[in-house]
């Protein structure tokens, strides 16, 4: 985990407090369940919480004794039974340390996806908020980085957050996946623990029961998990890399925002630098590689070996933790960018019309013409136009049309007020309400 | 795609034929909803429907033309008017490559999905097929790959069915989030087609609409779906990896059909070797490798660019194809395959009744020993067994009850009927049952 | 393996053919170096060259038995019979298969990389040639997408070839790690076969000798080979997205070659899109997911099982194909990038010198300045420029050094010639040579 | 970074502390050449040292400015003015925070690379010590999981050795990639600082000139740096993997080292696991996982941009730290394995022999038989000692030759002598000796 890419939220799950919490409550739990069946007597799972829940572990203790025994959750037991004594030999009865150690890892991802869902939501009242703002702001759509056709920054940002609504709908199944519990004992058949155990521990720790565990709970589970985490980084990079376009200098039509006081580069003190969308390209990264060891993760050997666990050990609260970070810096990001409409359609109007180039084959076409000469006649005069925009860095307002009107075989087919009516931009923003709706509504 | 590792049926939705004739189809669907909208004659919808219908496109014609123009669309719509004739120049109206690209990539990962389905269905059938049948097997469980506790074959089995269950819900959901049509023009804006026609084409070709693309469909759907079958195809190494343990030498509990004139071995007359479960275990790795790559193609420039498409003409049909040959593999492999419950008896047997000492140490407790002595005083029988396992590669039945019988700081705490009555394998076996109707009702 | 990123040459190797061809030279080989050891009759070794030398090994035949004996060598050795007659019984004496399938490997990738060589070369001198070419063409270099100094075209591709030039090294260090032979018997002993026969059929090979292998040629080797690769295709993104960059519409500094009755759009007849070095972005990712597998190929159980073998049958024929075929295609686009140099000096002026920022800030530190207060002096008038820029697409020729003259605290530090002589362009480029030197000396 | 999978020694190199002391290092040393070339005054490049020298830099003081500049290596330069006073305006002239920054991740790799160099040595010594003592420690060979013919553990761990010196001259390589000095400004053209200011530094610092940089060093080394990392993280899948398998129950030919007081399981005291080399197969999962995003860094934009600086931050010291521990938890697992040479002889004789079919094979062959008929023959009488091992856990001493001698087909080939004399295992060592000349010598 990466200090500085972690929010103390999401820090707290993943300390070694909160998971001897969780350790102690599962325990206690399953005593209050093994003293209903009159396993153990009730007495002592009402001093167990008793003493245990008002204590605070010692975790530089857990880990001494840990390095004597070299077992965690043997430590962890050694540890408890200071706070509640002779009692403690009735805790764990029937349980293996997985029994705690997976169905604890259930809790903090389940717990770690609440945040994440936070965040997700963050980020997508930004994008709706700013997709609302600047839902009618014009600006070229570029494929290939090429102008092609307008947009507007409203159906940019639309898109984005239809995808982030369908990742936060990932996020909502990834943690169906595994927020799960186990307590099936040593391998999984119940022998030593009846199932009551589980279901009793299972619905106090918010879990559904893991129909069939072999000690483990079935990595799969957890494979789905991050994958689903991976596919929502790639869309965080999706919008990093949209906004680091939008902010070089050639472009700059908008901008992340820039403090006062604050230094885009120590050596040169004119720089404005995207740094909150590479940092988001980079994290991209970093949760996304935890997805193939996700993976290499299921097959265990037989019914369990301990490979997945120190891979889950640093991808667990590492990837949950980056995620956090960069939901949460990307929903800043969107909240304050700085939008330049003035610019986006400046940009736009520098190649002369070209992106009307489609309207015009259209009409040749419909005026009769086959569709590969009439490519032909665009593409001629297009490319003119082209050649200045590449020459002087504008085309200079309706040159395009101004070629049409003086190519005789366009002019040949199309009137002169055929020619001015496709050079109205409006045109390409008719259906952005119907693109609106869809999304939001 | 590895012509070995490939089923025709698959194969076959990602021929160029089938590309070409799933084109054809969009277009068509197309003119027919242009031509309600007035946009282009009814009669030339008719006419493409009537000509294009019946043709059989020339790839090698195709191809040749692309070379010239570069654009596969294009070469296509060129070899169309071949067949079409005049009213060539009315299809394609408005729409833009992508539209036709990207929906027909929709329709084959749809088409392929619902192969992949039924090879999910066969491999689960398979799976509870032989669950039912070793439903009572008894076999060790293993943790680290050591003896652990008894379980059952078909508790084993059971697992894996409930893994490829949740595998088979992933598919699902994997299918509805590429299952999309975008047929909304240069950069998505309907600038020059009108919605109805995405919404007929859709209808038709049995695909959801896209809410809002931009000239491609958004790609964190293929990422999410690519994520989907390397988890699908890590349960397949899963279920590899143990038979292949359960077939090495040492253990042959199980062993895969081995034909009459088959050979394991150019060298080795004696070998028979598990090489339909090591295969699907490299099979796994070449599904998997298309998830990385997948989630990269996500973040394409702006409204798109084109660096997705040749990541997704090597994994759309080569994920796939070896997906769909690994089901079929791995379901003819559980079908056939040889369990021998004399041999998992035998094995278990072998340690003398060591996998009771879980229940030797809880009654221990039970009996007022502190966990921590009760341990010790376990841990130093089982030790000399597992000597004596070592030495002699059996421990002899009974031995370990026999120790415990010998150790004074046992009797004093446990009677002789008491000990005895914990070598009862029935025991482990109790909650089969409970497990069976978790994961099959 | 996809056909249109396929060259002929690099194919070849990779047919079945090419296959059969090497298998039965090293089984020939073998035979001689047999003969030689008075294992088998020379005479025998004799007619094995002479009646399979000239055979052409029908692949259909070899499948329609393999289908039988369900083992590719064994398959292949029966072909082999029919041309050979009773003499076939010397051959393949005390081999075993992956004698043959891993040496044949170790060939097939040792010629695939000297293609690749050949194709770096190519990459090699179209950089060298360009570079040397625009070595004073002077452009913007960016940081962040940033305007930062200026660089030179010519420095910019001297970058990428040295990152080639270490690329190539890397190359030829794979392909020591790959270029192995193994013939040591079944499970690497050189029990049935004298370590001579390996001797003699790896210099025939041009091999050197796997000094241990176990049945198999370690996999670390392959494992090292394919990340090599790995890092070249993403040394290829590099400059493919460099070019991408410097052709997208607002820079355009660069475009691709765009040959007469190319189309870049079947929509929009203006375009012209980057569409080669796109397609090589996604190449890279494709040669790239071959790495992972790889490396999961390493740990194969004890002496080896053959879960890397269909791993390999499809990355050693894709990876070696794909990135064969993208450094032709990178090499034909540098070789015909049209440079702007006259658009990549507009492109810098129209930020009105702001790129002397640093060197005003040294000035001021020289003259006495703390650098924090400088750097606010530079920073107030630099943004002052940019928001120009922003508002204009231009700022001004001169606009910067202006505002510096205007600025009291600036003049009291600086002359008025001091400030002029800091706009020079030249002051950047003034060890231009030096890397040249460096690079290509 | 995990806590417990550290080593103190590789942790402080990647300490903040460490960091600014280089960093302070790299500005002396480069004040001392600008001082040298009369940029800055000499009184200055003294002072700095002495007052930075002794200084004990405060990490959290410079956290502190950095939240407020919002840039590392200005807060880190401000909090050194505080220590040197006046003379602090001469520091970082004409560097760039990246001249900082790359630098020294330059040396902490490579410094963590010798570390790393030191782990593998040890590494290596305990193979050779380990090979040497089993070098005629006769084992079986094992492909497929299935016993195939004998070899020795020597030879077994004569593998390992020599896979492990591949990977570390790889890694001397991978130092060699990444041990390099950039100091070249803003954007590497030395505009505003003199090549020999580099020169001096990287001689400073033990590090090789990078003959162009372009504000960063390019990431394709660091790519090939990580590569290299991941296949030596593969090689310790590989040993981890064998050691599990060859402790696994049914096997139990060896065991790691089982301390006094250790527990294998909280509920079964019967166990010991082979829990290093499970979590070794782990935290090679955790190493190798860097390899991609390593990659996905090298094409940065233009010049450069920041995106590979979060994803270094984490893999960086993770990587080489997790390795590190690797390194030494695996040299220690292989220093006191506890390995069973009678085991591993009984277990491959409970095959009968079985395991010199293939000399069978080639005698028959030899004797005149025709291969496929020869096979049969040998096939059929090794089925049947396969049957009997399956049924009764062993085949019983010599049954293979005891059915071979009643095969009247097989008699009639070979005489009673000639099928003993193939019955002796010394037959499989002769060239034990040879592959540890060439693997040692």
């Amino acid at each position: 985990m990466i200090e500085r890419y972690s929010r103390p939220e999401m820090a707290a799950i993943w300390s070694q407090a909160t998971k001897y919490r969780i350790w102690f409550e599962i325990e206690a739990h399953g005593c209050d369940a093994l003293a209903d069946l009159g396993v153990i007597p009730t007495e002592a799972a009402k001093t167990i919480w008793d003493k245990g829940g008002a204590a605070e572990f010692d975790v530089a203790r857990i880990d001494e004794i840990e390095r004597e025994v070299k077992h965690d959750v043997i430590a962890f037991l050694t540890h408890l039974a200071e706070f509640i004594g002779d009692d403690a030999r009735f805790v764990h009865q029937g349980f293996t340390s997985s029994d705690i150690l997976d169905t604890t890892l259930s809790v903090q991802l389940a717990r770690a996806t609440d945040l994440l869902l936070v965040g997700m939501d963050r980020v997508l009242a930004a994008l709706k908020t700013r997709a609302e703002e600047h839902k009618h702001t014009i600006t070229i759509g570029r494929s290939h980085g090429i102008h092609a056709e307008p947009t507007t920054m409203g159906v940019k940002l639309a898109r984005f957050y239809a995808e982030f609504a369908r990742g936060r709908a990932r996020l909502v199944t990834a943690r169906e996946e595994i927020a799960v519990c186990a307590i099936s004992g040593a391998i999984g058949t119940f022998a030593n623990i009846d199932p009551t155990v589980e279901a009793h521990v299972a619905e106090k720790m918010g879990l559904a029961i893991e129909p069939v565990s072999s000690q483990v709970i079935p990595r799969d589970r957890h494979a789905a998990y991050f994958a689903a985490l991976g596919v929502i980084a790639s869309s965080i990079e999706n919008i990093a890399v949209e906004v680091r376009h939008l902010q070089r200098t050639e472009v700059l039509e908008a901008e992340e925002y820039f403090s006062k006081g604050q230094k885009g580069s120590s050596a040169m003190p004119h720089k404005r630098n995207p740094i909150l969308t590479e940092n988001l390209t980079g994290l991209a990264r970093l949760v996304r590689m935890a997805v193939i060891p996700a993976m290499e993760n299921v097959a265990l050997w037989h019914e369990r070996d301990i490979s997945h666990s120190s891979v889950e050990r640093g991808i667990a609260p590492d990837t949950t933790i980056h995620l956090d970070f960069a939901l949460h810096r990307l929903a800043g990001m969107i909240e304050k960018l700085m939008i330049y409409p003035d610019k986006m359609k400046a940009n736009m109007d520098r190649l002369g019309g070209l992106h009307n180039s489609q309207r015009v084959l259209l009409a040749l076409t419909q005026a009769g013409e086959q569709r590969e000469s009439a490519y032909r006649l665009v593409q001629r005069n297009a490319m003119k136009v082209w050649e200045m925009f590449r020459a002087d860095g504008t085309a200079g307002d309706g040159t395009f049309r101004d070629l049409l009107h003086q190519d005789a075989d366009v002019t040949a087919l199309l009137s002169s007020a055929q020619i001015d009516a496709m050079f109205n931009d409006d045109y390409h923003l008719k259906h952005v309400d119907t693109i609106f709706e869809r999304v939001f509504s």
